[in-house]
């Protein structure tokens, strides 16, 4: 898309100036708009053409039975996917008894803008009808990151060459009719008719529909209002029908006449609260957003975007379309986020039906870490969700025969709804995910109160799941036996080291915040021999190692595996999961996405810098990017083992993911954890942000034999940054121990500058640095160690 | 059932002396009758009340589209599974307008009688009206071992306490209404109206219907004649609707008058012919029985299996329950099998709906060794099945990237029908099973012509499998990868060892096949650099072992996982699959049946004795049999590894799992591997049939290191009698290399005579003797070795 002829690059926008029905799709999920509770796609006014409409509530779905040929014990029989819920955007247009329709008549100009700082999407049209007829159209668009319940149209048209007779139809549309999606696994699944109408209502300028699902009874209020203007003897009438509500606007229009509308949508829903309870919530919303009036709502938005960006603005300096891409990624994050208000972060945000619109694991592995340093609030909400749905994680362990929690590898509501357990139920490192991320908002920001509340239930139960699942061998070593790892073309392995050494993690997270807020051990059940005993198997978890070739293994027993077969693999079987069985996939030395790469990542004091190069270059040929989680991981590993080329390129791809539909699936929606991915390539790879947190063992007989890291004690971040020869500047900031670090780094000099909190001690590239606030100082960047370039797969090379 | 009151031990029959409704399903199932084209089952001759009504077509089936809730690459698409056809047992009877239903009146006696030597099924039953008019009927049921198409059923009826009006009511019953089953996963699917109406017709004493199957597009023909004797003003008329065609006869008849009805039934079925043709079958069929006679049928029936059971029997003397259990299941193997003719034999024959209807390796593996030795034309006929299936295999290979043949897990035509791949596509060993019984049967039968066509058909492209799904690692050995073994309580492993050695055996085999028909090595492709590629990977495949523990290892690591918490596990628990999830399962030690020990058993060569015995103590306790494949399997390792008491309480496990219905599933159909469990037991447990075929290493250097059984190169088979102290005497018969052996033994002697063919060296317990045509040689038994009995897990010692 950013580099479609349509759309060029801009530092503080996406601009498309040309229409191409061809990417009409694409174009919704890349315009949509959300605020973490409502989200819109961006979708044309007057509804079609279309690719796909979309309106969705967080956390409002259908549930359908899960079909299973074969059926086991303690697989999950509901599944559910998000819903388009009623379409508050719909605008239609008649000019001349002409529908407004793209596919007819002639467009003359359009250009759409949504812009990064005002959260507004911008529409400007010029099109004549089939009869000759010219009309200028420009809309404004906004779900509203102030008021969460409220979005916002403003709407104008204007004829250009003669008068015209104009009808605006501003509608409510429920149960719209949905394009049929392909047999491909990833799509989400079609639900017709999800909504069963309650109760229908149109007076005045005023109209509202009330619905409830069809099938998981959660009741949908929509309330919309409208201000009206127009020339002399416009006039307006307002209808309801069950699936419908609708505003009609009539008026003669003269050139230089304008017939202007402003409409305020309130959505609400609730699966516990009456219809009266819910049409209240609408119509008070909507009361709310009257009063703020259009103005105001573009005010608010703009200033919350201000506040936001005024921590998390990321300056690149040298590439316009990764400046871009950046921005587009952290605009789309706080925007699926904002407001989500302890209700899950989709993978998908609320930009589309993809994946069902659950949230996965990329939640907390990719997209917390960056508004973590960005948006912090919205992380302590995105974990309360996942704090509120322990309830079903226990009940999903006893099911499992296991202690503590296990929470969903996908769901909406806190069920596990994946039917693939070899990819799902026994892919636990969804729970160290958690833990990891609980910890590392807890360490950024120095939230104690949410540490000793949600983050403590979190940590114990997932330490709990790790204990009950691993096991001693006769080798006095802690196994954790039949996991899936992040790489989904391995499964059912012995000690993933990925999950091994996050677990780990987590057993040590649970007992350092058990220690710090001993007076809610009693409430958890938490003695101190179970602490000791978290310790204890921490230290002694597995940590598989090839001594022959001197590299990790990404499970016990991997580099002895066959090797894929890349040559004999053509460029159009990938992805290899449609055109190869899982069996074969799992039992060869294939990597769809990082995973040993991600450990020495997300767990970098397990291995020493020497063993970071070897075990890059040993999995780069085999790691084939399957998924859009990878490509920013291995920017991180790249930059850090002085690939700095190839971790550009890789920069570029999870820049790139969405903007350039690099999967192929960006009409479903934009990937959230790619879009945190540039930011992660960008800020933990060139800005070398490579450990937020030493955790030296409390007993030095703790530390176990595969744990070589450089540890300093007292340092509470390790930055390492070395800009690739690409960029002349990079500049962001960061939250360590609640304070906030500046990094603007050259080629050769960087700044660190701290810009609020007290005094602390980071490293930069091992050398010790105390920050003190608002005096910077400035280093030297040394050179990038060399080493020959790794290899890529046949034809898998970074796509830029 | 054979414990049951109702059911008096019998050597030669299978009797029921009242009628329990509550064990009527089982009943139904024990007293089927079949001949391997067309099974009945035992149900009541008025159709009510019943079980599960019951008529099968060996290979007439219902496709059904596969449901995955989340796809994947090279799933299997559709289903099949058996269905009731056309039911031609169905006679239903009125006394006095009263139906006779034995759920009201009185029913004052009740037998049933299964004779194995007459092959017909007897019923004598009285019976009081609710007004209290007593008749008498009786009837004689057989489906025909010599005219396969057809089955014919003689009836009488008289009363006994004074006149009656009768109404006899023979009918051809189309799409039965069955009883909905359970959600058991092991359950048949129920098929609702599989049947589409072609054709019904009725005159005279004759009735016809033909239907095509509503999936599968499979015409299915059946035709009636009936033979009426009774007093004067016997009277009858036929009529046909789409789904039912009716003879009623009426008769008054005074006590001291008899009404009989001889009802000959014809099946046809074709996917490929026409509904003319079809019929013209079925009318030929017809044409023949009546032509034969009743009691033609009836004669050759008893010749049949007089031929049968002259070189099948097995005599035990010491345990009447178990002599009737294995000639219970050998008549019901031979049923299975008798008229199979190039078709599957089902894992439950024609006796029921479960698992579908579909053959697995059961087949291979269990029912065609004692088949082998029994009627070896029967095994033949399932290869030449399997060789037919041949195209459908090599493709599903292509689907799966792998060379040659990958026979299906489960399936009626020979398409994959597996829809859970963990343990389906990837339990590879189906295809060395398929290998081994080629071998087998050659090696017993001395059929060089089967040798040289579908024989070796199927070794060469079995063989090629196991090359293309292996690899040489970096340590020399040959591996495969992502295996499912016997045992499905583990799947995907490395090295399942029962599939490395079947591999092997199946790679030498191959060789060896080639090597002695070279004249067909170039039609398919085979070179000598292939056959020594063959040689060398055989003499490489990894035989995973545990030099601490100094057991064989059922995979590689298996040893190392954490072993199943038995004591915590409750014997409700039990099936386990039906109270624990898969993962947890598989990556814990607990074995479903036996699989290192089933290795030990079909790859001898592989173990020393002493390796035999600590094994089978390593995997005792570790195995819950929650199969019905695991208890004979177990009772030959018991056996050899001198457990003689153990051995006998496996074997009695074995001999009753459908007689007793130990599995609660013996209403769905007969388990025909355990069936040929107890010949297995008896045969090769105690009879000590250890090996029919050293494999002596072509070249010397090609002997693995983990081979290490005793080899005596001209020795044709090895036997090692020993008799458990609960029996006086065990005989039986066996063919080695087209010689018919007979093994004749007591608790201190056994008595070897070779009934048919030139001399043969055989060895008794390691001593060799040379055999001659009708010589007997008596030799002593020497006593068993002692060691400790090796335990089961809490709750799971044999069930006897």
């Amino acid at each position: 898309m950013i580099t479609h002829e349509n759309f060029a690059p801009d530092p503080w926008q996406l601009r498309e100036t040309a229409l191409d029905l061809g990417v009409l799709a694409q174009s919704e999920s890349v315009f949509a708009q959300s605020n973490g509770h409502l989200g819109w796609r961006g979708n044309l006014d007057e509804g079609e053409p279309h690719g796909l409409p979309g309106s969705y509530l967080n956390s409002v779905y259908a549930s359908h039975p899960l079909p299973y040929a074969e059926a086991g014990y303690g697989y999950p029989e509901s599944g559910q996917t998000t819903v388009n819920v009623t379409d508050g955007k719909v605008i239609r247009l008649l000019v001349d008894d002409h529908p407004f329709d793209l596919r007819y008549g002639e467009l003359l100009s359009h250009e759409r803008v949504l812009d990064f700082r005002t959260g507004v999407l911008s529409r400007s049209v010029e099109w004549t009808t089939p009869s000759g007829r010219t009309v200028r159209l420009t809309s404004q668009r906004m779900v509203s990151l102030a008021q969460r319940a409220v979005a916002a149209i403003s709407y104008g048209v204007e004829t250009v060459n003669g008068p015209a007779t104009i009808a605006v139809q501003s509608e409510l549309v429920a149960n719209e009719q949905l394009p049929t999606t392909s047999g491909d696994p990833r799509m989400a699944a079609v639900i017709d008719s999800p909504l069963l109408p309650e109760e229908h209502y149109a007076n005045g300028t005023r109209l509202r529909l009330i619905h409830c699902t069809a099938t998981s009874g959660q009741r949908v209020a929509v309330a919309a209002d409208h201000i009206v203007q127009g020339p002399e003897g416009t006039a307006w009438a307002a209808e309801s029908e069950p699936d419908v509500a609708r505003l009609t606007v009539t008026a003669t229009l003269e050139p230089g006449q304008r017939l202007e509308l402003v409409k305020f949508v309130a959505y609400g829903w609730s699966a516990e609260r009456s219809l009266p309870a819910v049409r209240d919530q609408v119509e008070g919303g909507l009361a709310g957003a009257r009063t703020t009036g259009w103005q105001g709502l573009v005010d608010a938005q703009r200033a919350c975007l201000d506040e936001f960006w005024s921590c998390a603005d990321v300056e690149v300096e040298g590439d316009e379309e990764v400046q871009q891409a950046v921005r587009f990624g952290l605009f789309h994050l706080y925007q699926a986020s904002a407001r989500g208000e302890r209700r899950p972060i989709p993978a998908k945000g609320l930009t589309g039906t993809g994946y069902d619109g659950h949230a996965f694991w990329d939640t907390e592995s990719f997209v917390l870490p960056v508004l973590t340093h960005t948006a912090p609030y919205t992380v302590a909400s995105a974990l309360a969700w996942r704090q509120s749905t322990l309830p079903r994680a226990l009940e999903r362990a006893r099911q499992l025969g296991l202690e503590g929690a296990t929470f969903p590898w996908r769901t909406i509501n806190g069920a596990e709804c994946s039917a693939y357990w070899p990819a799902g139920t026994v892919a636990f490192h969804v729970n160290a995910d958690i833990a990891a991320a609980v910890e590392r908002y807890v360490f950024s920001t120095g939230d104690r109160e949410f540490q000793r509340g949600p983050g403590l239930d979190l940590l114990v139960h997932t330490a709990r799941l790790w204990r009950s699942l691993g096991h001693f061998g006769a080798d006095g070593v802690f196994h954790i036996d039949g996991v899936t790892g992040p790489d989904e073309y391995s499964a059912i392995a012995r000690d993933n080291l990925y999950t091994n050494a996050m677990a780990r993690r987590n057993l040590r997270a649970a007992a350092d915040a058990v220690s710090l807020h001993p007076d809610r051990a009693p409430d958890l059940g938490v003695s101190a021999e179970e602490i000791a005993d978290w310790r204890h198997t921490a230290a002694r978890t597995a940590i598989p190692y090839n001594r022959r070739l001197r590299v990790h293994e990404q499970s016990a027993g991997f580099t002895d595996q066959e090797p894929w077969d890349f040559e004999a693999t053509s460029e159009d079987q990938y992805p290899l999961l449609l055109h190869f069985p899982y069996f074969d996939l799992y039992r060869k030395q294939v990597v769809k996405q990082a995973d040993l790469v991600l450990a020495m990542f997300t767990c970098p004091d397990e291995f020493t810098a020497e063993e970071k190069v070897r075990n890059f270059a040993y999995y780069e040929p085999l790691t084939v990017r399957d998924s859009s989680l990878s490509a920013c991981c291995q920017a991180v590993l790249a930059a850090e083992t002085g690939h700095l080329r190839l971790a550009w390129a890789y920069t570029r791809e999870a820049a790139l993911m969405d903007l350039d539909d690099l999967e192929h699936n960006t009409r479903d929606g934009l990937h959230m954890a790619s879009l945190a991915g540039t930011w992660i390539a960008l800020v933990q790879g060139f800005g070398g942000l490579r450990r937020i947190r030493p955790t030296p063992p409390a007993d030095p007989r703790d530390q176990p034999s595969g744990m070589a890291g450089p540890v300093e004690p007292d340092a509470a971040a390790l930055f390492a940054p070395r800009l690739p020869s690409s960029l002349t500047r990079l500049a962001f900031n960061v939250r360590v121990q609640g304070r906030l670090i500046r990094l603007d780094m050259g080629q050769s000099t960087a700044r660190y500058t701290l810009l609020s909190g007290g005094p602390l001690t980071v490293t930069h590239h091992g050398t010790r640095v105390e920050l003190t606030v608002d005096t910077p100082t400035d280093l030297p960047v040394p050179p990038a160690p060399a080493s020959p370039e790794p290899r890529q797969p046949k034809g898998r090379a970074p796509r830029t």
